[in-house]
């Protein structure tokens, strides 16, 4: 194996990159605006130009590296095309071949969902550390999810694999989805999500908050938003016992932003996962993502490993 | 690779054993009836018993076998070690372990939850033939699931993968599981689900019906039948979107007993399915088994080619 690889986690508003060695050490991380302008034409190649700045100020050679993982937000299949990313204004294409036209050099690229290689990531140096497989739930403005089984990332014959964020789990809600369908786990347990339900309950209060004043004032004991994060996590909690039912992982992450609140959140998750599990998995552990934004390069470089 | 192998497929009432050349081809099946008495101290050598004599009859030696599939009526793990299978009244202990003691001749053994090997076998000979990815649905007495990805069967780390028949679809329903829980997905869409809620709608006219006379009536489009495997088609369809959501396979089978209702039950399912699924996933198809009883022997096999 060569002694580089390039970790490339793509989102809507910013690429974030990676240098590693194949041993798995981090030598260094950047990262750069995400020009959307023209169908996002400039993605791949302001990436690959960035890469190549890097390679030039260390004297690595493209012979050194071993290849570069990516991270894209939409699905993607086993082949690495896209289907269509709303976030970069992309249609479907295949991205290895793209880049492979940018840059011959490159030996390898593997691409995969952006929540898929972080919960690969998680697997390798974080939160399911030693694990084989886990199923990371990101809880940010909307709702993320990856699989892996077996150490390797599972995408799906669409790329939609781990996509539960758009599980209906309230058919008669009257509010629709930005996916347009009704009642969907994104539209209660997200960041955005918890805020739309806080407005219903308490419109005066809720203007000026953000998810994090929500959780904060859970911790507090305030009513209202412990009762609010117990709806998030019965939500949350019994969807993901649909989930084990259908692959059984070693461990449930929870990553994103609303997971920086912790135990109030993740013992409400829990609660209801156990409440609601068949006993096979009723004990499925559950824990905290730990590398935050770093998750996606981790895993990208990972899937060449 | 040996010219044999057996598939044992290993139900409540019957053991279903099947003798094949390891290119696929099944030379012939036979059954035992499963003695369950003893903590089910029979079963294993029973089948072990029939295998030999088979193998006596035709001159086939151990050293001709390739080894022995076999699928349990219970959670599996990827090491074979089973964690109690009700129907059999077996505890928890590792399979290929015991089968290797009472008949050291053979040399390779895999085990599986039979629904699982069923799935497996459907792929390989069946409904999915071709495909790579597959999750099967049987709908018999209670409901079962297996799940097969690149080609091999996902047991899940409490061999819990598939488990979907015990997921919540009714968090409000008062009457009792046989697993303990309430509002599980078996209680509306299996054959006895079906049958209770035929009951409720209809006390007097469903004391002489079986799950097949419902579907004979809406196929002669009776309201109340129809209107019955509506609400089936609407659980399971919607149960099945969150199975989708999670690994996002190519193919949904539906198989067991209540899959010869054919088209006026498929119909149901994929539309209640296509209605709620994101986008990503909407277009899945969805076959009916195909190998009927013998989908468990060929998956058995299948798993040690």
């Amino acid at each position: 194996m060569k002694p580089y690889a390039f970790g490339i986690d793509i989102g809507g508003t910013a690429i974030k990159l990676g240098l590693f060695q194949t041993d798995g050490t981090m030598l260094e991380k950047w990262q750069l605006p995400t020009r959307t302008e023209e169908n996002g034409a400039y993605v791949l190649p302001d990436a690959l130009e960035s890469i190549r700045a890097v390679m030039a100020r260390r004297s690595i050679l493209w012979d050194d590296v071993e290849g570069a993982g990516m991270g894209v937000p939409g699905p993607v299949n086993d082949e690495g095309t896209v289907f269509r990313c709303v976030n970069l204004d992309w249609d479907v294409f295949n991205i290895p071949e793209v880049v492979q036209k940018l840059e011959p050099g490159i030996s390898r690229i593997h691409v995969s969902n952006d929540v898929n290689a972080a919960a690969l990531g998680e697997l390798w140096k974080g939160g399911a550390q030693g694990r084989k497989s886990a199923f990371l739930v990101t809880l940010g403005t909307g709702i993320g999810g990856g699989l892996v089984l077996n150490s390797r990332i599972v995408n799906g014959i669409n790329g939609g694999a781990g996509e539960i964020g758009h599980f209906c789990v309230d058919p008669s809600e009257l509010e629709q989805c930005s996916c347009g369908g009704y009642g969907c786990l994104e539209q209660y347990a997200s960041a955005r999500g918890l805020l739309r339900c806080a407005r219903k309950v308490s419109p005066d209060a809720s203007k000026n908050m953000s998810a994090k004043t929500v959780c904060d004032m859970a911790r507090r004991g305030d009513p209202i938003a412990v009762n609010l994060l117990d709806q998030l996590g019965r939500k949350l909690g019994w969807a993901l016992t649909a989930v084990a039912g259908s692959i059984d992982p070693e461990v449930f992450v929870i990553g994103g932003g609303l997971s920086h609140a912790g135990d109030v959140l993740l013992s409400k998750i829990e609660y209801y996962y156990r409440k609601y599990a068949f006993h096979a998995f009723r004990d499925t552990e559950f824990v905290l993502a730990e590398l935050g934004n770093d998750a996606g390069i981790y895993g990208c470089v990972k899937m060449l490993l």
